[in-house]
């Protein structure tokens, strides 16, 4: 596989737009500027490269010449706010990203992940209304799921600081497109893996995670029975999935649930990874009691509006995915490690 | 009627407890500090006394020297820390209060009005957790409402910065009480009207400023044909309805809407006003596009959660709720006005 895969057609569309990814050298932003710059986009990247969150020089070094590159906080207003004047389009994916960490820092997740957003509707509403703002949210503003299937219209009931600022976003969202007319797309994006994610550390994707340890060799230590339900999408399908919704006319104004649609068991994703790395052990443990409060139960992803709004769903199957990061991770490993 | 009004058996549960009130010096929290004071509680007031807000040392000059007085920001961690730590019980009424200054003052709004309730939330995660707090909400949480009765299920869609941060604050305690523990009550209020409520401009209660501009002579104006229901709910009752949640053990961790019950036209109440105040008219004008978009259409509340849990419901009648709101800003206009 060519990690900068091949562009639908009906994507064209933003050739020579002018669009700002925050976040933009991390995993998300940085997979998406690929894309981007293979379909003749004007990209500007913000990013604070900041230690705790994902960001890596490393993500676009092939791309680094043909984006304009900001290193800089999007919370300042001085410095961020000529780029968002002149945007198209705005990719809104800086932020604390570990549902963990929200609780150890709970003053800079609400600042980051939803003072953030607050800013940046300001400064459209004042100077740029007419600019599309795609939103990263994610499946914890939804909490304990009771439901067989989550769709978007299921209850919001986020156990973490995480999910709760994730909320707001969404709800500045909603309401500076009903007052001030502003587009935006939210996608609820389920558990994300894949190229250029960081791991160094178990927060942002376990899936990674568990690579790193099976290519290590190391036990991979699993809480309870592993028989949760957890929906992983590929990195290559999510950069899709927004792509897609960034330029579907009916996707505006919408949330929209951006998984793989297939649930699969925690401990199936394991014994996947142990098997295609061919190293590393598997044992069970008794959940850690933070854990637990925080554990969402079950999650098997509707993504039916997806595919009504797109005409598309994911394509990646675990197994390739799990296949395609360990072959990147094995060739790059110094930069992610 | 004195103002001073009797207090329930029930809630005499409260007596020589150490009760914080934050904002105490406005009108829902100088209201309650009275009632709190007679049943021999033990109360801490916490109010900046910020000129933009509703604090009024007026407010409590009969009982000035029965509460302890803190004037500074409840966002001040250090001064208020040690009171949030001795406290049994916390009325947390400190806000921004006007849905329309919101979005002049965004980020204010979103520090004082989710900010605060997360910082308190903290302070009693790592000190005090058995600490009950009660959250004074608002209907402004749902925004356009769409169904016939307002009850506690019904979507929250809010259109404005406050009712988002309002919301936010909710789901800050949801989550401290499923995560930790920390028990809550959280008041829906509705239109709230009455007695040390200030009338200094229109943005706090309607009600209020037309009694101001009844008793000064003027027009009263009305958007539209002022047939959008609204329901008040006069402060004798607000701090009844606080005392009850406050008490009824069955109450924690429940979303209460705390209103009349009794759907009023607008122009009803603006006809009720200028017969008791006896002067004053009427003129019907277009609405302005700003509040256009912020119209909730008509509100019905539903109260009966209320009822179930506390076996009380608000009695005072909107007739005399404004006669008693007429007097005492008779007697009292300059302080108020």
């Amino acid at each position: 596989m060519n990690i900068d895969f091949e562009i639908s057609k009906n994507i064209q569309p933003l050739q020579g737009k002018n669009i700002v990814i925050t976040g933009g050298l991390g995993f998300l932003g940085s997979n998406l500027a690929h894309s981007l710059v293979n379909i003749g986009a004007k990209v500007t990247i913000i990013d604070n490269l900041n230690p705790l969150y994902g960001g890596n020089f490393y993500n676009i070094r092939e791309i680094k010449d043909k984006v304009t590159i900001i290193i800089n906080d999007i919370r300042n207003k001085e410095v961020i706010s000529p780029f968002l004047k002149e945007a198209e389009l705005i990719f809104h994916l800086a932020a604390q990203v570990s549902y963990i960490d929200s609780l150890n820092m709970p003053f800079e997740d609400l600042d980051l992940n939803a003072g953030s957003t607050l800013m940046i509707l300001e400064l459209l509403r004042k100077f740029n209304p007419t600019c599309k703002v795609i939103f990263s949210s994610s499946r914890m503003v939804l909490g304990k799921v009771t439901t067989n299937k989550m769709t978007e219209e299921t209850f919001t009931n986020p156990l973490s600081l995480y999910g709760i600022h994730k909320l707001t976003s969404e709800k500045y969202l909603q309401m500076y497109f009903k007052d001030f007319g502003i587009p935006f797309v939210i996608l609820r994006i389920t558990n994300p893996y894949g190229l250029r994610q960081q791991v160094k550390h178990n927060k942002y994707s376990l899936v990674g995670w568990f690579i790193r340890q099976a290519m290590s060799g190391q036990t991979i230590k699993i809480f309870g029975e592993g028989k949760q339900l957890r929906d992983y999408i590929f990195s290559e399908d999510l950069t899709e999935g927004l792509l897609k919704c960034a330029t579907a006319n009916n996707a505006i104004g919408e949330i929209i649930n951006l998984g793989s649609g297939i649930p699969t068991e925690f401990r199936e994703m394991v014994k996947l990874i142990i098997n295609i790395v061919g190293k590393g052990n598997l044992e069970f443990i008794p959940w850690p009691i933070d854990y637990e409060k925080l554990e969402t139960g079950d999650i098997s992803t509707d993504i039916g509006k997806l595919f009504r709004i797109t005409n598309w769903k994911p394509n990646i199957s675990l197994k390739d995915g799990i296949t395609f990061t360990y072959e990147y991770l094995n060739k790059h490993y110094k930069y992610y490690f």
